[in-house]
Formats: C-alpha cells, sequence, structure tokens
C-alpha cells in the first residue's frame, strides 16, 4: 500500500515507517523538524544520539525490506503538501505531524498560538489535500487519550449512547482536554468528523494513551535507525522520564499525590495499532474513534514499577513528590474503554512482562548524555505568562 | 462599567455599542474593518447605506448620553490587544469580534484556514490578555446555536448530566456543527471553558440563534447611525434575505425542503441579552452557557411569515424552493432550552407580534440598492474546492 507518513522524524513516527517499509508497504515520510529545532529552543535533547533524517533513510536503504521517500517541508505550507500528495498518491495518511507536547504548549501565549495554530492548520490542510487530490484515501490521526480528561464515567472510544428526557442519540464523547496542546487534537477531532460527514472522507482518530521504550524489530537493525528518547520537562513522558531519573541515581519525580490515572502503551504496540488501523481502514464517510493504549496505571504505580525494575539491576532507586506543575486531579475516576483495537487483533505487550530491564540499561548506557537541570518543572501551568525565555 | 467591544463596527457591535453606552456605561469598540474588506471581496454591501466607524461614533457624540472611545486594529495582533486592555482596563469584555459567516468559511481551504486560524488566535489572545491584565473581568462571548448541531435529544444549555453504566457526570454538551465557521466557535468554546476551569478566568458564551432586524432605539436617533443589513448568499442570515427578495417582488429561496428548525431572535432582544449577562456576570472560574435566542422555526415557517406580512403590505410574494447548498439535514427533531436569559429577566420581542412590516418597510426603500445576482446560493458546500475567485 502507498503510504504517507507525516512527522515521520519524530519519535514514533520513524518507528513507523520502518515497520510499514518492513511489512512492504511504499513509505513516504514527510517533516519539517521543528521538533529538532525546539529541542535548541527548550535546551534539551534526547538522551538516545540520533541521526539527520537523511542518515537514517540512507541506512535504511542498506537494512529495510524497502526503500523509504523521504520529503522536507511543512504541512503547514499548502503548495508543499500539494506536491506532497500528487507525488505520492497515498492511500493511507497517517498524521503524526503535530507539534507536541501539552507543557510545550502552557509555557506562554506564543507557545499555546503555536500549537494550535499549527495542528489546526496542518490537519485543515491534509483533508483538504484528501478531498482534492485522494479522496478514497484514507486518514490514520493520531489523537490523544488526552482530550478526554477524567470524567467520572466510563470513557467509550470516540462515540456514547445518551438518553434524555426519553429520547436517544448517540454523540460524540464530550472532551474536557488539560492543556492547549490537548486543545488542539479536540479542534482537529471536531474538525475531521465534519468533513468525514459532509465530504464522505474516511478517517480513524487513535485516541493514544502515554507511549514508552524506544526498542523496535526496526530499531535494532543499526544504531543509526534509533528513535529519540526525551526526558525533560517539556518533552519527556513519564515513564521515559522515570527510567532516566532511575538511571543516574536521581528521585524519580511523581507529581502531586501521583493518583493521576492514565493509559499507557509500548512503542511496538503504536507500530501494531497503525498498521492494523491501516489494514482494516474506516468505511467512506466513517469517523472512527479507537483508544489506543493498553493498560492503566497511576502514576506512582508507575514510579514504583520502575523502582521495582531499577532494584532488580542493583540500584538504589527513590521516589519523590514534587509539586504538581500542572491542573489536574490527582485523585479521581478513571476507567476508558479500548476493546476496538483488541478486536482487530492488536496482541499487546504488558509492561509487567516486558522492557523495563532493556529500557533502563539502554538508559544508564547513555547517562553521560543527561542534563540534571532538566529533570525538575520549570513552569507551573497556573502561572499563563506572555513570555518565560528558557535559560 | 467600562465595557470592551471587540468587533464594534459589525451588525451587532455597533448597536450594542450604542446601547450601552445609553446605558450610562463607558463603552469603548475595537474593530479591523475585515467585514467591510470582505464586502469588496465577495461584491457585496450593506442594503441599509452605512457610514464608517469614525462618522459613526462622531455622530453619537452629538445624540448618545456617553461618548463611544473607538480602537482600529486587529485582536490577532498581539501587541495591538495588549494597548488596549491597558488603555481601556475593561470590566466586561464584549467579543463580538470573529469571522463570520459559514458560508464564507465554506468557499475555499483559505476561507476555511483564516476563519479558523483569525477566530482561534484572537480568542487565545483575548483570554491571555484578560488573565494578565484583568484576571477580574468577565468575558461575554458571542458563539452560536450552530455549535450543538440538530442532535436527536433535547439541546441543554451548555451542559448535560450523562448516566452511564451506573455512575453520574455533568458534561459540556457534546457539539456537531455544521461548517467550518460553527467548528472556529466550538474551538473557542472548548479553549475558555479550560482557562476558566485553570485560571479562575470568568465567561459566559452565549450560543446565539439567528438574528434579524436592523432597528433598535439607538439606531432610530440618525440614519448615520445603522447597523448593517446583509442579504447575499455569503453574508446574508435566512429572514433578512427573505424580506429583501420580498420587497422586490423575488421569489423568497428555501434551501431544500425548508424543514430546517432553528432559534431565532430580534435585534433588540440581543442587545438585552449581552446586557443581561454583563449585570449577571459569571462567577470567578465559571463557564457559563446561554442559549440566546427566543423562538424556533423551520426556514419554511419564516418564509411563510415574511409572505404573510408582505402579502398585508399589498405585495404579492413567492416562495420557491432552491436546492440547498449546505450539507443538512432537512427534516430532524429539534429542541432546544432557552431558559436561563429569562430568568435573569429577557422580554423577548417574538417575530409574531412585531417587526415584519418595519423591516420590509425599510428593505424596501433601498431596494434600489439590491443586486439580484446575490440573491441565489453561488456555492455548494459539498464541493469543498480549493479556491474559487468570484467575479
Amino acid at each position: 500500500m502507498r503510504i504517507l507518513i507525516l512527522g515521520g522524524d519524530g519519535y514514533l513516527g520513524w518507528p513507523t515507517a520502518m515497520h510499514l517499509a518492513n511489512k512492504g508497504h511504499d513509505v513516504s515520510v514527510v517533516d519539517s523538524f521543528h521538533r529538532r529545532l525546539w529541542d535548541d529552543e527548550i535546551g534539551s535533547q534526547s538522551l538516545t544520539p540520533i541521526k539527520s533524517l537523511r542518515e537514517r533513510v540512507r541506512r535504511w536503504d542498506e537494512v529495510g525490506k524497502k526503500p523509504i521517500e523521504m520529503m522536507v517541508g511543512d504541512i503547514c505550507d499548502w503548495d508543499f503538501l500539494e506536491s506532497v500528495f500528487k507525488k505520492t498518491d497515498p492511500e493511507a495518511i497517517v498524521h503524526y505531524g503535530e507539534h507536541r507536547a501539552a507543557p510545550f504548549s502552557m509555557l506562554s501565549r506564543r507557545h499555546a498560538v503555536v500549537t494550535q495554530v499549527n495542528n489546526v492548520v496542518g490537519t485543515l490542510n491534509v483533508i483538504y489535500a484528501m478531498k482534492e487530490f485522494a479522496p478514497e484515501s484514507h486518514l490514520v490521526k493520531l489523537g490523544t487519550m488526552g482530550e478526554y480528561g477524567t470524567p467520572n464515567i466510563d470513557i467509550e472510544e470516540g462515540y456514547i449512547e445518551i438518553s434524555h428526557h426519553g429520547r436517544k442519540d448517540i454523540m460524540q464523547f464530550p472532551k474536557k482536554p488539560g492543556s492547549f496542546y490537548h486543545l488542539s487534537k479536540v479542534h482537529d477531532s471536531h474538525n475531521i468528523e465534519f468533513v468525514c460527514r459532509i465530504w464522505g472522507l474516511r478517517a480513524t482518530d487513535l485516541n493514544q494513551g502515554v507511549v514508552y521504550g524506544v526498542h523496535t524489530e526496526e530499531t535494532e537493525l543499526h544504531p543509526d535507525l534509533a528513535t529519540r528518547l526525551d526526558y525533560d520537562d517539556v518533552w519527556g513522558t513519564v515513564l521515559n522520564r522515570y527510567c532516566v531519573q532511575a538511571a543516574i541515581d536521581h528521585p524519580l519525580t511523581v507529581y502531586g499525590k501521583g493518583g493521576q490515572t492514565r493509559g499507557f502503551l509500548d512503542i511496538r504496540d503504536t507500530l501494531a495499532c497503525v498498521e492494523l488501523a491501516i489494514l482494516n481502514p474506516a468505511a467512506t464517510g466513517e469517523f472512527r474513534v479507537f483508544n489506543q493504549f493498553t493498560e492503566q496505571f497511576t502514576v506512582l504505580e508507575l514510579a514504583e514499577m520502575v523502582a521495582d525494575g531499577a532494584r532488580k539491576m542493583g540500584w538504589e532507586p527513590m521516589i519523590e513528590n514534587v509539586s504538581n506543575p500542572r491542573i489536574e486531579l490527582e485523585e479521581h475516576y478513571y476507567n476508558a474503554k479500548h476493546t476496538k483495537l483488541l478486536d482487530l487483533g492488536l496482541q499487546p505487550h504488558l509492561l509487567s512482562e516486558t522492557l523495563i530491564d532493556g529500557l533502563l540499561d539502554t538508559v544508564r548506557s547513555h547517562s553521560d548524555r543527561v542534563d540534571t537541570d532538566l529533570l525538575y518543572p520549570s513552569h507551573s501551568w497556573s502561572e499563563g505568562q506572555l513570555e518565560k525565555p528558557r535559560s
């Protein structure tokens, strides 16, 4: 299948590209390199040394089953995106090409505006490009479980049947996101649902949980194929950050009480889920939503699991509760459904059974690259300052 | 009270400014004049001759109780908005300063992007300005009943209690809007709810129905104080357009079967609702939603009411069902609640009891200004073309 991956230089985009190329698909990747630029702004870098996209693609030519084509540009630039669609004629579009992340979007007014404009305009361009050049193609869009927030009822997969005053309707599940970044994904979901409804486009919105790990079948083929691992307060997701903290004998920083419950998944399951969505496309006019995670944990439970793993390595991990920079409930009900990808055949890699040893090993081998200044949150979300240059 | 009106040169912004100034408030208006610019792009013009904002404000100085201060600039320009907030120190902000309209946003990719970026960025700037310079102020934001779509259950005012698997939560009412413009208002609503929640701002989201009429107490004070009346296929709302069609003996163009039910209100009720919201502000941290309309009609019922009014004038109106350019249900359940503004004391001007004669009179007196080329829809929303210059 001809597959176009937007954001193909990113943490998940690059491993997805290799995975799909090795499954025999014709894969093209697009990236603007914004994420690499922001490493410079934030003063962060991937813990794992990563190669440029050009070097990655060249190395992949030697070890992969099928080559990966790369195109450099910004999907917010319509002329560029038009040329990409005309050149690649995609049957499936995997859209990772958005600005992360929640903490980045909360740094200042400028960051909030940049995040929302980039994500909304990029996605509007993609749906217009589909309508114009590839109306039969299938959009596989990366959303986030963070769109839902933490409601006091079970979280369904995108839709809920509501009975009210003796009448019923099946409606989009109400969203209550917790950052301007998460809000941008809610905006996208509404825009995409609309064009499926009025133009008959087909789309799958993958509301993904927090991904952990860096090892996939393909990243193991050569060190030049490694994907990034972020551990800092802006880009690092919680489990990856805990592992880095454990590896350098730094306390694992749990935000607040640590009762915040979220959905999590192994990076290999991300690749499997995206592949399953592509191979089982949404119908014409269908806006389909999958909740893409495999297990729920509180962030304190996760810290304890990482600490257990670290102790098995002979390390001496500590857990520290730090002041929560975010504004979120630290104790709440959370029960999110996630059966649709399992129904399509997903075989989860569960955290209890896999990984932590390997991830801890990888992390310790790069511990000389850790900047310990980046391990504590530097920005409180309640401040809402206009601009705060990072020093 | 110090009141800042964003979009104060518009159809509703200008009459609102005069109304509040005559109630003794200190009113400042901001406008970028985008709406006047687009008249040139679309080839449309207000049926009623309107003066420049500068002329309006000067005339108002002579006849109004308190002067209105004007500032020209774009709220998407942060430096400008910052200067406005510092200068006016508002206690209430009435936010009409967004791009209309549904048909405009559906003209092409460019129009969709311009509409969403303008509205989302302008509103993000406003909430950051409130947080920074006026954290106790109250945002009165103009949304639209079109955010809800036409669900098969009663439409509540912003929130709905959902019972699900034995648990309950009060959640934002799910939105299913019908154009990129309506979607932009949904995006705004989500962004504003978030900052009330995390920053403790106060906001009232007025989900307004379709407004009709041009006569208010203040517009009657002098012809130079008239507000605009749009009747064309892009800017004209349905009842205003029907009246213009009746006045020039053109068939009243009903889109499709005409069973589309919507909420409507008299322009005088808009002013009263905005004033009631200002005088009874949302609490700190509260995101409050009012459904702002007074009556529901199908668009066919409205055509028949206008035709009746026209016959009373001795005219000979005709009704024509034309192909619907929009993609919407033409027969559906519709029952939207609208009690909160009545509870605050709103005294509605109902369509059956008022107005049509006066509006028809006004319209006929300007019938030499009607461009009949603009009376039929020129753009099908199913097309989704990239760009289509208007000739």
